[in-house]
């Protein structure tokens, strides 16, 4: 491979520090990024170790650079899952028979899995604020207020707390939405006897944190109370079996085997959790039957989850670390059945 | 063309009424919106038109709906700009030889560019939730206050009133970072005598909008003022030059000869707007010598600004729908340079 073609956002941003959201970056002898005129101050600012090069749009600037000047072919590799077909179609009009594009699967996200130091340090944050923030805003939940109203509270004090943002569009469930994994929130009212699931995270320097708690407005009737306490038997199962080595299949069988011996595994619908950093969703996947396996300085998600149509769902996750001796749970919000 | 396959989200919602964030509609003779368990209940709830199928993966139900039953090829027409190489090769792998994928590009965005009766309702309703947010946070505009904590209260103040979030990340830009055209809000504390960008939009409806406001803490300098009134003319020409039939090209123009006879345009380096709608940039996009011509029913943003490093930067935009007769500005702030 001659050079290799960045476009992702998040793995420009870990290689050179560019957090625009449009640009390239060609790895090479020497590595250039190349970005449009939005982003001429703010990449001289960001960026480390690689030249700068402005232009209208990216990729004529990527097709001059790469402009014959010998007359061997060169072969340079592409983001396959981040460029888009067209995208790639237009590089090769642009740049001409001379290149060669190979497609390439992963290899900054592979750079990316196991997080270092100041990674960490800023995952702890993340993961900090949003165990601090649930904490805060499961105390002001009362029958009345609007979905929507519980999102804005959250969002907000994260905001103020310095977040850029939401890792992503943060849910709350209530009642029957529960039973909907990625329930947006709505403009409906929390009501009394009614499960409420808060799935959150905030994004702080640049790197994510993702939690979910599951409340229940009222005193929750015997079978929540069971449904909850083996939810919660799975998540810790999930946790405490992760370790460096181990497979990123046998931390979700962990999880699974606990509910499907609880008579509950077809409802839990999805995997047990996903690597987190500088992505919400990132490797590893923990799912059925995946054979990765896990390495200190990951950063997953544990987080399964039940949900029954008509009635609600309940769902526990936290971010937790693995490190070298085994694993540490970032994120510290109590994870017993809270009745308000 | 035997079927085409839409995996872009915006899309999906378009032509199906799903808002999950991971899903494929094939359309051939019937359409089956193919998504996995996350999705079972909401895709139930949700999806118009098309029959749901559920599997572990889409991909994986694609395959099997693609499956041979009889021996002739099929073509299946995919989304080029949406889906990426690696996804391709891996509905070549899965679905086998029969099937031939063509590479289509624009199919649905091309239906999408003009909104009907109930998308301008939508859209005006987020347009003026903008121009009542804008009103209101900068009143509560003062030195001191933290970039970071305006955006809080711009975002907070969307969500009590219903938005699902933030159509794009708030721009909160002052001082000598409003020359950045993409600021990120910072910890940077408002100052005296300084220029404030904001930048904001909400969804509201899963319609967004996109508005820009420029303020001076102070009393503006006259040097300020002859800018602020340069960017303001320019974008009432860009304004008053939309309506049926005129090119993007030529909005564009309208603005960028303002600025330029007010020997201001190296400092206006972007183009003048773009399309809105369901996502923040849409087409057809208001750039140098763009051909396409506007038609009623589309909206866009009319956004021109300048940027001068180490000063600060000014910009005033607003969404500006084409009528049949000429066009109708649907945000609603006040458009006079604003000193606090």
């Amino acid at each position: 491979m001659d050079a290799f073609l960045v476009v992702h956002p998040p793995n420009l941003y870990y290689l050179c520090g560019f957090s625009g959201s449009s640009g390239a970056l060609l790895v090479g002898r020497r590595a250039t990024l190349l970005t449009d005129g939005r982003y001429t101050i703010q990449a001289r600012q960001e960026v480390r170790a690689a030249r700068v090069k402005i232009g209208p749009r990216w990729q004529e600037s990527l097709a001059a650079l790469l402009r014959p000047k010998g007359r061997g072919k060169l072969r340079v590799g592409v983001e396959a899952a981040h460029l888009s077909v067209s995208q790639l179609a237009a590089l090769r009009r642009a740049a001409g028979r001379r290149i060669r594009w190979a497609a390439l699967e992963g290899q900054v996200e592979a750079l990316r899995r196991a997080k270092d130091a100041e990674e960490v340090r800023r995952m702890r944050a993340a993961a900090a604020l949003a165990s601090r923030i649930v904490g805060e805003v499961v105390r002001r939940l009362h029958p009345g207020m609007l979905e929507t109203e519980v999102a804005a509270e959250i969002e907000y004090r994260m905001r103020r707390a310095g977040a850029s943002g939401p890792a992503f569009e943060t849910i709350v469930a209530s009642g029957a939405r529960a039973a909907l994994p990625h329930a947006r929130a709505t403009g409906k009212p929390l009501r009394k006897n009614e499960l409420v699931v808060l799935d959150l995270g905030a994004i702080l320097r640049h790197y994510s944190s993702d939690l979910t708690r599951t409340v229940y407005l009222g005193r929750a009737p015997s079978r929540i109370r069971t449904w909850y306490a083996a939810v919660l038997e799975a998540q810790q199962a999930a946790r405490e079996a992760i370790q460096p080595g181990i497979t990123a299949g046998e931390v979700d069988a962990a999880a699974r085997g606990v509910l499907r011996r609880a008579g509950l595994a077809r409802y839990f619908v999805h995997s047990t959790g996903h690597g987190l950093g500088l992505e919400v969703h990132e490797e590893p996947r923990l799912a059925r039957s995946r054979s990765e396996r896990l390495e200190a300085g990951m950063v997953v998600t544990v987080e399964p989850g039940i949900y029954v149509q008509g009635i609600g769902g309940i769902r526990i996750e936290d971010d937790v670390l693995v490190t070298e001796r085994g694993s540490e749970t970032l994120t510290t919000a109590p994870r017993e059945l809270l009745e308000i």
